[in-house]
């Protein structure tokens, strides 16, 4: 069992670089606790308090994040291993803004922000990889902004969705109704009907009432 | 030197919290380099390496970001006391995106990066506010897309400023072609034109040929 937990804290950007001895060390002394999730079960809402971090460690998790005024979402598929928003645990707003729902079944690993604090303060390298992970989001959050706007409504629908998304790849499902993509785009709802529905003939993309399903992302951005 | 050194880090939210005990102690255990700059010099580029914090301690510096194709830039003022780009200094890409210009003289205090760390080690409160500013810096840009696309021009106008500014208030100067600006926000040249002379006669901005100069960014929210 502890060798199984050492196998999965390895497989972790957050535990980067540690030594086996070191690993050894940390699953003796601190407190994980292990959580299985059955397919379809919800564990985290949006606007739950984080007070600990997720990490996926086993299966794959489908995350769902809302508008502010709750008018379309966007779901993302996240595989093992993963760490679920740990920007979430410090910070201003230490609240969720994703729910994250079993895909399959899976297994994760909780640590504490108490813990996370002790194992911050006694593996330096365990800090610098919180750090890093932590940086390297606001820096890509902050320059989605800064990027030119893209020319055609190809990839303005592109550019919509990757700027929301965790990552610029898998399956993904955005349900937003077409009045609304074209507003937020600023293109006419004809438009971007059109549009989709040749990118539905292409393969990439399939249409239902309301909801855009992206097969595969990254074949969207070749 | 020492007493004045340790009532500026006691103005700056990364010590918030720490006794006089301890931040005696780290003025005199820290190699902290002082730093003053006369009016008009700029000290950090955008592109340079970021392998030290900079805190602003006294007077004004002003703060420039360009657009990845450097089709228009903002800039902003910032007062002491204030810490610049900390997300920077770990993360996949460890430089500056903004130049940092000496707006009155002033003066700045440096903290290398090994020194972070080790100030890190020691001192969980330090750890703990450069996690909480850092994260709650991720958690702003990231919620910027998901708010709800302004209904008229005028706060389409005022939205393109915000989501690119570092605070919501302040003067700030843009130098966009009116066209591009348009373009970015998806009006007409005319209308967006239209829209600046309107703020401009209600003494909100002043236009200038390719630039775009407001006076105090709050008024604008009200």
């Amino acid at each position: 069992m502890q060798t199984e937990l050492q196998e999965h804290l390895l497989e972790l950007p957050l535990f980067q670089g540690m030594s086996r001895n070191d690993l050894e060390q940390i699953v003796s002394e601190t407190k994980f606790r292990q959580l299985s999730c059955t397919k379809g079960k919800t564990f985290v809402h949006e606007g739950d308090a984080c007070s600990r971090l997720y990490f996926l460690v086993k299966g794959s998790v489908t995350t769902t994040c809302h508008a502010d005024d709750k008018s379309y979402s966007i779901t993302e598929t996240l595989t093992a291993p993963n760490i679920l928003q740990p920007e979430r645990i410090f910070g201003l707003t230490q609240r969720f803004t994703r729910t994250f729902t079993a895909k399959s079944n899976c297994e994760l690993i909780c640590i504490g922000k108490k813990e996370i604090m002790l194992l911050s303060d006694k593996y330096e390298i365990f800090r610098l990889n919180l750090l890093n992970i932590i940086c390297t989001q606001s820096q890509r959050s902050n320059r989605q902004l800064w990027k030119p706007k893209p020319k055609d409504i190809r990839h303005k629908i592109i550019r919509f969705i990757e700027s929301r998304s965790l990552r610029p790849a898998g399956e993904k499902t955005i349900t937003i109704k077409m009045e609304r993509l074209a507003y937020e785009i600023s293109e006419s709802r004809l438009n971007v009907s059109r549009e989709l529905n040749a990118m539905q003939s292409e393969g990439l993309i399939s249409l239902k009432r309301g909801e855009i399903c992206v097969h595969a992302f990254e074949k969207m951005l070749m």
